[in-house]
């Protein structure tokens, strides 16, 4: 028996060398990704492009190789430990995926989406959707085609849905985003009909020298561990990184002092749940997050549950008043009121509030599940696009440049990525209501600045498992129940309800 | 013949591709290490180590896989035109070298030599050879090791020698500093008892931000190319990159701003040189930079012969005036005494002036030779050390942390490195005689600030080259001249002449 132990151990070691080796080279992947966004000269672009793609490659090749195939059957005909099992099972799923796809097939979509993105953006900057339709035509094809390598029996779309959000199922999304949408709309339409006026307090012109110091002082508030990460501002703002090092990065709008600190507030929790990641287990799905819902949820939790409570901003808006003379005077009721104003007419998913955010999702989704699955054609999108916002928000776009082309997500090939900002959100409810729950006055400690309680309930509840469970189980684990859009309703149905004087 | 044509092709076609992913990763590599200097939080360090690790051992696999082997073959066999032969001789090089040395013994060196950092360091701090003796002993034997693995029939001090500078020989590298010692010692010795007193105008403080901003002035004089570089700051100064992104970094000492400025400089040249390599030939040693000789002359050729020319000064002075009011009343030849100053009891590489600055390299060069050709022991060295001190600069280290412990190198397992910057020099001054004698009044061009020809010169004698030359060859070629180092000993002659008013 000792002698099979060892067998095994040698096995294992084996394969976890070759998934920290892929692991390390994707970080390293990363290191250039965040160079590019932040700090790169825009010279850089051709050898960087090259170096992106030779990493990726390699990282491909490791996955595929036969080898990793022969571990992975030897290893799950073995008895293995929970962890191993765990690891086993997530790298698993990445080899079914990397192997099923043929090479060229991904070159393919590659190249298309190297030409979809100008396309894009020249549809974008001249309000002209034919300039985009045929590239996203296209790319519809081809992601129908990815889809069907993977599991030709299996609806497209749920196939793409899992390369972002692998355990929840479609079942959980298309429920949670209906339910979204029944619930929400009738409430946005009370918000729409409401004679309550909120306060809109940040009228003048904040110095983006300013807003960054009060990013930082944000983070200071927080308890981001500066040893392990940095602050810098990109284009679009973004987290990444490891446990040993996860930055933020934010924008700044000269007339929106607020929005670059939720922007700020929201990469924090990306990366604060990056930070709690076991140390001991870099390299491997254990020292590696959860996929996009999980994620989501914890950028979701300390921007809205945390960051949007009148409790968060009787303790921070003394710093803002310190930063910005503007701010003193205002009291701490029309600062939340601020914070959760609900912009009526707004068309743009990207500027809206923690409410309607949610119908851009659904929008978006509904359209995407129906191109994916044929069931309507890519000229159809932009009428179809503005009935929804009509019927959901109660706002036409008058443009498509305002509409479906807002976002940049299909021109990466990105379809079945954008409900987990929903989900997201949704999870970050069901988990803010359960550590509320579990630790003693959480409102009372966000009123004073105190976060560690906060902070460990996470990482003891998510952080620190990386990949052990799956979503599902992880949620289970964490709340006692599972994945439940209820706590969100109730959420935001009390919180808006109170704002605009709903009865 | 027409199938034999396409044969080869697609057989140079395909070595290719091995070569260019090869440089991506290495590449990739690089920018994880600029990102380690310059940006990444001090926790990242584990995780980057890996990182690091991982992408030089996959460079190292793809390099000395048994295909690339028998594509070189193949290829030598072939009727290759020059530049693919010099691509060929290129990489057969590095491929012999990497596959000549067992994978033990580099990660044997690898280990040693992240052990004997942290033990020179401590070693210098409490200024005791002796904490670092046992380590550097190990690190001699190691490197002895090596060199024998590539080469058993030769010195194995050329060997090492040859991992820096592969093609102008031991015998120029022993041949020039044995020159410039019995050249410069005497000079030294002159400047030593000269009763001139050159000017020091910089008495006072100088913060960081205003010389950073001079930093910017001297790059923007010169002519760097930011759409492919930037400016930041590091411990220890150095320049990396692409032809596509090639940056640099210096550091601000308060007391001393004509020595940042002077490091911005130098790495300016190296930049410079890596901005200038040929676009089209990115990832393949035709667009990568010639061996250690050639890119430090290109970062004293700014350095010196252009920065702290009279020349120079007369164009740039008004700009350091404008930045500090100081430097206001200061006139030219002050400022260029303060260039050029000898500090006679200077004890410390980094801080030496560029006529002594050779002998601190002829000392390390003699002992480190010794020590490898095992003619001394390794306790010997600081006494012998302090003795060449004596014989060639006139000073005796009171400590060995201001002797043989002052530099980083050995530590790092780098022997044969420090000549080249001696060998840098001299080439600099032959290729600025060369370029002085080809461009119309290139000194008058210095003093209106037109530095146009001179980068041009550069660019179409060196930089554009990349490794089609062998170094010896590019020389001749530049210049028309071998590698000498007359124009450098009749500069210093003439200049430090001038200076110290010697006869």
């Amino acid at each position: 028996m000792a002698t099979e132990a060892t067998a095994e151990n040698t096995t294992y070691e084996e394969f976890l060398g070759k998934v920290k080796r892929i692991s390390n080279v994707q970080n390293a992947a990363g290191i250039l990704g965040w160079d590019q966004e932040v700090v790169m000269p825009e010279g850089g672009t051709p050898a960087r492009s090259q170096q992106r793609s030779a990493l990726s490659a390699i990282s491909h090749e490791l996955l595929t190789d036969d080898e990793m195939g022969e571990l992975l059957d030897e290893l799950e005909s073995e008895d293995l430990d929970d962890e191993q099992a765990a690891v086993v099972r997530e790298v698993r799923r990445e080899y079914e995926r990397a192997t099923r796809v043929p090479g060229e097939l991904v070159e393919e979509i590659s190249r298309t989406t190297s030409e979809a993105l100008p396309k894009w953006k020249k549809a974008r900057e001249e309000d002209d959707f034919s300039i985009f339709a045929p590239t996203l035509e296209k790319l519809v094809e081809l992601e129908r085609e990815y889809a069907d390598h993977i599991d030709p029996d299996k609806d497209p779309y749920e196939v793409l849905f899992e390369e972002y959000e692998p355990y929840l199922g479609i079942d959980t999304a298309e429920e949670t985003l209906a339910e979204l949408r029944d619930e929400l709309v009738p409430l946005i339409e009370d918000v729409r009909e409401s004679d309550v006026e909120l306060a809109t307090p940040f009228e003048g012109t904040y110095d983006a020298e300013t807003q960054e110091e009060l990013s930082r002082d944000v983070l200071d508030t927080l308890g981001y561990d500066w040893d392990r990460g940095r602050l810098d501002t990109a284009p679009h703002p973004f987290s990444s990184g490891t446990q040993f090092d996860a930055r933020v990065t934010t924008r700044f709008d000269e007339s929106d002092p607020l929005g670059a600190l939720m922007s700020t507030v929201h990469e924090f929790g990306h990366a604060t749940y990056t930070q709690g990641l076991p140390d001991d287990q870099y390299g491997t799905p254990l020292g590696q997050a959860r996929d996009l819902t999980v994620h989501e949820s914890q950028s979701r939790v300390w921007e809205n549950n945390v960051g949007r409570s009148r409790a968060f901003w009787e303790n921070f808006l003394p710093l803002v008043q310190e930063r910005f003379a503007d701010a003193n005077g205002v009291p701490v009721d029309e600062m939340y009121q601020a914070a959760n104003r609900v912009y009526e007419d707004n068309l743009i998913r990207v500027e809206a509030d923690e409410l309607t955010y949610h119908m851009h999702i659904v929008v978006r989704f509904e359209i995407e599940k129906a191109l994916i699955r044929g069931e309507i054609e890519v000229d159809e999108v932009p009428e179809l696009w503005n009935d929804k916002y009509e019927e959901y928000l109660g706002v036409r776009p008058d443009t498509d440049a305002d509409g479906c082309l807002q976002d940049i997500h299909w021109s990466h090939g990105s379809f079945g990525y954008f409900p987990t900002y929903s989900l997201g959100s949704v999870l970050a409810a069901q988990l803010y209501a359960k550590a509320d729950e579990d630790i003693d006055d959480l409102d009372g400690q966000i009123r004073a600045g105190e976060f560690d309680d906060f902070h460990d309930w996470l990482t003891e509840n998510i952080h620190e498992y990386g990949c052990l469970y799956t979503t599902d189980d992880l949620i289970e684990h964490a709340t006692g129940e599972s994945f439940t859009a209820e706590y969100f309703l109730d959420y935001v149905t009390e919180k808006y309800g109170a704002l605009y004087d709903l009865e």
